[in-house]
């Protein structure tokens, strides 16, 4: 997309370069594909500009995301961009020191920490994938997300996926794309394949 | 997404597995963002896969796609993966030896291109960025694109993003995915910002 001028000159009292800089909310929703891949996508920007990266991947599965995963350490290793951690709750996080019974748990626990980071300003870019289920479900109390999104110090942005986003988060959000089905090979009996999919 | 079922068992004769190799023709397309950004996210699962990647960047900017451009470089070059090559129109493409005079030029070369890597088997994935515009103008023929697509040999899979996509493209198409601006910063008087646009 062309990069383009803003439609309109808000009357905020901050120059172009705070505006600029202001740290962004963005959620991917829909029921199409590419919500989280374009997520990992702008990871890459981020790593390219040196930030640390903190993804969350709120999702249990064993094949879900192996490839942006193996691709994003690698840049995270390579000393020449951002640093990356990757937490994954299918392995239950990692700082979490005893057994979580249930994935509404794990999916608090998650939130838990994302919470402590945004207070310590651990990351420039945070990857919540798949967040909007434990707030769908009634997990992780929306309010609270938005709230806690609404008050983060400093410069942090953060890229929430998933179907379903709640009205409050939508809100909140600075920037929302909805990923919008048209045509997809599972209509016709496609299943999924490795290196699309997975 | 989960992965879910194929909600039709096609009677074409082909097994599960040959069915699920088929190759895939993808188009992100609409005014929302993400449409480049998944495409690179699929990218990443692609070289995960080892497949090498041919990348063909119809648009020419200063700007756009550094990191993308940066991170797949550094990840084609780590021998833990695919192979990334990375064309440009931008900067000519690199197989062209003489001026181009003008974009329209520039973007049927890149096709003449894709057009033989595509009868060679050159790549597993292509990457088209922005490729709907040549053919929206009017710059290269969308039938021609189309039939060419239709009988590329082997399995090259193609993911075509920009707005505009023409009739004939979506509906040679396997997936497509349109991404829908619900909310945008732009809207609000916010400019472009570094990692997040770039």
């Amino acid at each position: 997309m062309p990069q383009g001028q803003p439609s309109v000159v808000p009357d905020d009292g901050l120059t172009t370069r705070q505006r600029r800089n202001r740290p962004l909310l963005a959620v991917h929703t829909g029921v199409g594909k590419g919500k989280s891949t374009a997520a990992f996508g702008l990871a890459l920007r981020a790593w390219n500009q040196g930030w640390p990266i903190g993804v969350f991947q709120f999702v249990k599965s064993a094949k879900w995301r192996v490839g942006e995963e193996r691709a994003l350490r690698v840049l995270g290793a390579s000393g020449e961009g951002g640093t990356v951690a990757w937490h994954k709750m299918g392995e239950g996080w990692s700082w979490v020191q005893r057994d979580i019974e249930s994935s509404e748990e794990a999916a608090r626990e998650g939130w838990e920490q994302v919470r402590r980071d945004l207070a310590a300003e651990t990351y420039r870019l945070y990857v919540l994938d798949e967040f909007t289920y434990p707030m769908h479900w009634g997990w992780v109390d929306t309010d609270e997300v938005v709230e806690t999104l609404r008050n983060r110090p400093g410069t942090q942005h953060v890229v929430i996926t998933g179907r379903n986003a709640p009205e409050a988060l939508l809100d909140a959000a600075d920037l929302v794309t909805e990923m919008a089905k048209v045509k997809h090979p599972m209509d016709t009996g496609q299943k999924g394949q490795r290196g699309i999919e997975w």
